[in-house]
C-alpha cells in the first residue's frame, strides 16, 4: 500500500532510469555563495501531513524562507513542530482561528498543504487575513474556484503562488534553455507520462469531496503542466479518453487513468497519460526536428534524470522544495519574475485545462480551448 | 535526404537507445542446427527497389526460401538482379507479361514490393496465376481491397501473407512471452511511437494515389500493428487526431502527423504516434500492473534492443528479413502456426483500423472498432 508520504519517492524508485551513454553536458561551475544577509520570507504552514513533512525539512536549508507558524486541527501534530521547527506557541493557530493571523507580525505568507477541495476557502481566508498564500497544486478542484482564489488574492494585494516546484528544477530548465536556444529546431512533440500506483484506498485522495477527483487532480496535473512548459505555449485544444479497470477501488469521480491530447498554435502536439493504477511511468520527452530532450524520472522527488540529443545533463540535485521555498521568497519579496510562473494565474490555466479535460472524457468531443 | 534505402535504418541510427543497467536476461541456449533438408519455397521478387534489395540479400542466408524469379518494368534491373542471384531469363517477367508465371513450375510464390496502391491489383493477378502471396505492408490502401485480396486468395486457393517481420522478431517475441506467462500482471498500457524524418519529396510515398497516405501507411502501421499483438486483443475503439505542420511538403491526403488511441476489451488502452516530421521515435512500451517491457529501437532493421523490469533482452540480432522469409516458407510449405498471425486476415485487421483512424481524424469522433 503506498501512502502519500511515499508516493512520489517511488514514482523514482519505479520509473525507469535511462542510460548516459553519450558525452556529459556539464553544467556552468557553481560560484561559491556569500552568506546571505537579506529579508527572509516567514511562512506559516497550514496542514501537517506528510507532505508538508517534507517541505519543512526542506526548508532548513533554505537561506531566504523560515517557518515561523502553523496551522493545523491537531494540537498533538502543533506539539510536534514547535519542537523540531522551534515555533512558539503565538504561531500557532487550528482551522477555526486562523483568521487572527491577520495580526501576526512573524508571519507574512501561509502555505496551504491540505486536501484539494479545502485549499478555496483556505486562500480566501488567508488573502482576507492580508497574508501572501502558497497552495499547493491542484490550487483548487476547478477553474471557477482557481478564478475566485485569484481574484480574491489580488482584491487584497497579496500574492498567490502555486506549488510548481519543477518550475524552478535544474534540469527541467536545461530542456527549456535548449528549447528557447533553438538546440531542438521547431518544437513539434511532448509526451507526458504521470502516474503510480495508489495504495490505500480510504485516502482522501480517493474522496471525491476532498480531492475534486482522481489521478489527474493528484498526478495529472504534472503532466498538463509540463505539456504547457515544455512546448512554451498553450494549447489551443485537448482530447482526452478515459478507461477504469477497477471500478471497484476508483469510485465515481476519482478518474483511474485518462490519455489527453493537445494541439498548440504552432501545430506541435502533446500526448500525455495520467493513472493511478500503474508504475514504471514519469517521463518527459520534447522532440523537434532537430533533436530531443528527455526527463526521466521527470517529476519524482529524488533527482531528476535528463538527456538530449546532445547527452546527459549533469546538473547538481537539490531537493526541489528548498529551491522552491528560496525563489518564491524571491519573488514575494523582491517581485523575481521566474523562468516559468508560478503565479495564480499560471494555476488558474491548468485548471481550466483539467475542466476542459474532464468535458473532453464526458463528451467524447475536442474542446476548444481558445474560447 | 532521406531515401527508401536508408530510413528505416536511420530509424536505428536516430532511436533513442537506452540503457542497460539492471541485470540481463540470457535468451536460452541456441542448439547447433543441423544442415537443413527439407522443402524450399521458390519466391519470385515483384518490384526491384531498394527494400527488394534488402530482402534478397538478407534471404541469401536463408535455408528454407530461395529466390528463383523477378518482376520488374526495368530491364537494366532484372539484368542486375539475374547476376547477383542467378536467375535463369525464363524466370524473368514485367508488368505486362507476369500472368504467365503459371506455368513457371520453379516458382512457388510471389513477394509484392511494390508502392502500396499497386499492392491490390497485383495481388489478384498473382492469386489468379496460382501463386502463393507475400504482400509488402500496408496489404492495400484500405479495407475493402485488403478484403478483396483475401477473398481473391481464399477463391485461388493460394496463401496470402503480409510482411510482418517483426512477428519473426527475438526480443518483441520475449514481451510477448513474458505477457502470456503473466510477468507483467494485467497489461494495462500500451505506447507506440513510429516515424522518421522524411527526406525526398518527390518521391512516391508522398504520392496519394500510389501510398494511400501518409506517413500513417508507411510507418504508423507498425504502431497499429504493434498494439494489436503487445496488448494481445483486438481494439475496440479508437480516436485520431491529426496535426500538419508542413503543408507544403505534406500534400491533401499525405498525413504527417496523427496520434492515435485504443481502447481494448481488457480496459487496457493504447497511445500512439505516426509522423514524418520528427526522428528519435521507434518505441514500444507496454505496462502492466507488475511490470513493464519495452523496446527501443522497436522496429528499425538494426538490432531492436529490448529491457523488462526484469533486466535487459540478451536475444542475438538475425537479420529480420531471413528470418521472416524462412518462416513464411514453413508457413506456407508446413502450414506452421507463427506466434501472431501474417496472414491476410492480419493485415485486413490492420486496414481496417486505419481506415478509422482516418475517419476518427475527420469526424472528430471516436470510432467504435466492434462494428
Amino acid at each position: 500500500m503506498t501512502t502519500r508520504r511515499d508516493f512520489l519517492q517511488k514514482l523514482t524508485a519505479t520509473a525507469i532510469s535511462f542510460p548516459f551513454t553519450a558525452h556529459a553536458i556539464q553544467p556552468k561551475s557553481i560560484a561559491v555563495a556569500e552568506p546571505y544577509q537579506g529579508p527572509v520570507l516567514r511562512v506559516a504552514i497550514m496542514g501537517l501531513g506528510s507532505y508538508a513533512n517534507r517541505v519543512a525539512e526542506a526548508m532548513r536549508d533554505c537561506k531566504k524562507a523560515a517557518i515561523t507558524g502553523v496551522i493545523s486541527g491537531t494540537p498533538s501534530k502543533i506539539k510536534d513542530w514547535q519542537g523540531k521547527y522551534n515555533i512558539p506557541e503565538k504561531n500557532c493557530y487550528n482551522y477555526d482561528n486562523f483568521d487572527r493571523i491577520k495580526d501576526n507580525k512573524d508571519i507574512d505568507a501561509v502555505y496551504i498543504i491540505t486536501p484539494n477541495a479545502l485549499h478555496h476557502p483556505q486562500c480566501l481566508r488567508v488573502a482576507a487575513a492580508g497574508k501572501h498564500v502558497i497552495c499547493e497544486k491542484p490550487m483548487a478542484v476547478n477553474a471557477r474556484e482557481g478564478q475566485e482564489m485569484v481574484d480574491a488574492c489580488k482584491k487584497a494585494r497579496v500574492k498567490l503562488l502555486i506549488g510548481y516546484r519543477m518550475h524552478f528544477e535544474a534540469k527541467t530548465l536545461e530542456v527549456l534553455r535548449m528549447r528557447n536556444a533553438g538546440e531542438l529546431g521547431k518544437v513539434l512533440f511532448f509526451e507526458g507520462h504521470s502516474g503510480f500506483q495508489i495504495g490505500n484506498p480510504n485516502q482522501w485522495r480517493m474522496n471525491k469531496a476532498l480531492s475534486g477527483g482522481g489521478a489527474m487532480m493528484d498526478i495529472g496535473i504534472y503532466s498538463v503542466n509540463g505539456a504547457r512548459y515544455m512546448i512554451g505555449e498553450e494549447p489551443i485544444w485537448v482530447t482526452a479518453q478515459e478507461t477504469k479497470t477497477d471500478p471497484v477501488k476508483f469510485k465515481e469521480g476519482i478518474d483511474e487513468t485518462i490519455l489527453f491530447q493537445f494541439g498548440f498554435p504552432s501545430g506541435a502536439v502533446a500526448s500525455c497519460l495520467s493513472t493511478y493504477s500503474m508504475n514504471y511511468l514519469d517521463r518527459f520527452f520534447l522532440n523537434g526536428e532537430k533533436g530531443y530532450a528527455m526527463l526521466q524520472p521527470a517529476t519524482g522527488y529524488g533527482p531528476i534524470e535528463g538527456r538530449s540529443h546532445k547527452g546527459e545533463f549533469k546538473h547538481p540535485h537539490i531537493t526541489h522544495q528548498t529551491t522552491q521555498m528560496d525563489e518564491m521568497a524571491e519573488i514575494i519579496l523582491n517581485n523575481k519574475k521566474p523562468v516559468v510562473p508560478v503565479d495564480g494565474e499560471e494555476g488558474l490555466k491548468d485548471m481550466k485545462i483539467i475542466d476542459a479535460i474532464y468535458e473532453a472524457v464526458r463528451s467524447g468531443k475536442r474542446i476548444d480551448l481558445r474560447l
